[in-house]
């Protein structure tokens, strides 16, 4: 690529995340009177629910500590992240250590679910707000929470999950990659600490590629191999090509060739499985074997997956220098502004059809918030700017 | 309206149950290893999932015994029903009266919900075959299983559901809906030992009309009142169409001349509010104070939402002889003959896009199997012989 390219490119992704994207959460997310953010937000930042979404809350604080710790040490980032994490603290955790899914505006529980997700993005907003603050008590609790969470992941009938005598013992991708996307959270440089632990989510996760047929499969049995079910067939592109990112991420910290390649490749075979070379966009889901999906969303074109596939790609380009990689970042990427972006507001829609129509209005909903689409544009511009500096 | 079209569409259902749609279910789903039925069918037929979602089970063993008590004693149907009735009674219930949502092929559970839903298609299947076959323990059984239910069904927590500080008390539309309409099942003749929870049951609908604003909610606060959140603005314009439809049965069975005319407007405003102008069809889901809905299939057209519309059209009809409710009826009995119904493998497909087009190619699936397409043409069909015979 020439220079000139990756420089415009650079500051498209800058002006999208400083002046479009982290504004719209600054202005209209915080809530004075409780803490914590208000993540129902309507096209114009309108509230249209004041529930709290816990994923979105840690996700949030998350975002806000990262940008402060690697962008800029601005004070009003350090108290958005800083309303989060006391909001989640206060109200979010339960004495056992469970996490609930949803509180009311002033903290009263919603709901739990039986999965260990809204721990996972407690455990991430804490470490990385730890090192945002300088203050190593909250390091100490993501720790010890991240324990709790490491033991009950893999039985979930710890977390009251029931378990059935004809349900077929499954291994799910999304447990394993995000251990793995929390290592890099609470072990920071001491990730050598960790390594069994991320040798053990690196194995569970390679369970899902089948390289044979050049799919990652979401769902398998507990030996890797395929199940002939809906959700043994479920392939769902964008959260492969996440996986993948994860997974290219440890290869670099561990030096693993074979990994940086199978990783590598997990991106590609998933873009290309989930491109609708129709009418453009990524698939939310497919069945491996050419059955209709039953989620009923299957056709519509999500946020994120294209968050995820712009930085995996340009990743990938970083480290290949392949001419296709940079293409299928540039399509991808293209998509993703001309259709999910909002000039007039701010944020990104959330939800498209088949035909890139938006179906949605709202820019935060219970499982939309102040995370994706910053946390890609952030992951592209930082590589952005490191591709220029190579020249 | 003249005989003539009221005969030529008497003969259209006629074909469509009996010809199309009954087959298919006929041919493909039967089981004859384990009984019960395949509910996953691919748009031929083909078997894609072997699991038995226990709603489909309980309603397709209903759908028989109702075609062997009221159209033909055909012995295939019955043995059809038995079928079902043995599988359910065998592997469904548990000791505890509690009925699994899901089960492998061979009967062993693969999910429960934490609802009332499967125990109702229970008990719906077992009165009806027991009027078919005769034998009176089904319906024993069946009354059991109902006082049951009728203690479980105001109180969650007792079939698991947890109760969280924060979250509203809210009221449910579908559970005193499918009550009543339980009700008519087991109760038959002798309704009127039923007449307490009857009363009670469309007490708790009524709650749910808002007659003042024309819509029908599908939760509201316990005295009946506007929650300004996602759920309580949720409209379910074919659940709503679908109550007024159960509710006229009642109003005629009690001579309530009052809420008969509740149950015309709540046909009449949810098929008005929920019909696509632009692209015809009925949405999915709608929010009342017009926010985008979180569901991200609210704008899907699905069969039995136009299912509920055209029997609870042609049932206004029958009552008013109101040309309104009869153009409303031929409108949606257009649409969704020209969009749902398959001649060439028989029965619908379930799921279309907002523009009308099929997304989903099974006829079978988790939450569709044999129930909302035969019954829905199984009672206009019967409507429009009387309607015929009326002159």
């Amino acid at each position: 690529m020439n220079k000139e390219k990756i420089t415009s490119l650079k500051n498209q992704f800058a002006e999208e995340l400083f002046n479009r994207v982290i504004p719209f959460w600054e202005k209209y997310s915080p809530d004075p009177e409780n803490g914590g953010y208000f993540n129902c937000l309507d096209i114009d930042g309108n509230v249209y629910d004041n529930r709290k979404n816990i994923w979105l809350q840690g996700r949030q604080a998350w975002m806000f500590s990262k940008l402060y710790n690697e962008v800029e040490q601005k004070q009003e980032w350090l108290n958005l992240a800083r309303s989060g994490i006391e909001f989640l603290r206060e109200h979010a955790i339960r004495e056992d250590g469970r996490v609930y899914f949803a509180l009311t505006k002033d903290g009263k529980p919603l709901w739990m679910q039986r999965k260990i997700f809204s721990e996972c993005f407690y455990i991430m907003a804490l470490a990385e707000f730890s090192r945002a603050s300088g203050k190593t008590k909250y390091m100490q609790e993501a720790k010890e929470e991240f324990e709790l969470v490491w033991d009950w992941s893999f039985d979930l009938s710890k977390v009251g999950q029931p378990v059935y005598e004809g349900a077929p013992a499954m291994s799910s991708l999304a447990i394993p990659m995000i251990l793995l996307n929390l290592i890099e959270e609470v072990a920071g440089e001491q990730w050598a600490d960790f390594s069994e632990q991320v040798e053990d989510c690196i194995k569970r996760m390679l369970l899902h590629v089948h390289e044979d047929r050049e799919i990652v499969f979401e769902s398998v049995a507990k030996d890797g191999s395929f199940l002939n079910t809906i959700d043994g067939r479920l392939l769902n592109p964008g959260h492969a090509i996440e996986a993948g990112w994860f997974l290219q991420h440890w290869a670099r910290r561990l030096g693993d060739q074979k990994l940086s390649e199978t990783a590598i490749e997990m991106v590609r075979w998933s873009f290309k499985k989930g491109w609708d070379t129709e009418y453009r966009g990524i698939f939310y889901f497919l069945d491996s074997e050419g059955f209709s999906p039953t989620q009923l969303e299957w056709d519509m074109k999500l946020w994120w997956p294209h968050n995820e596939a712009m930085y995996a790609h340009l990743l990938n380009y970083s480290i290949t220098g392949n001419e296709q990689d940079w293409q299928d970042f540039e399509m991808v990427t293209d998509y993703s502004f001309n259709h999910f972006s909002d000039p007039e507001h701010g944020e990104w829609f959330g939800y498209l059809n088949r035909r890139g129509e938006v179906t949605h209005r709202f820019k935060g909903g219970p499982y939309k918030g102040c995370f994706h689409v910053p946390r890609s544009l952030f992951l592209c511009w930082k590589l952005l700017c490191e591709l220029e500096k190579r020249g």
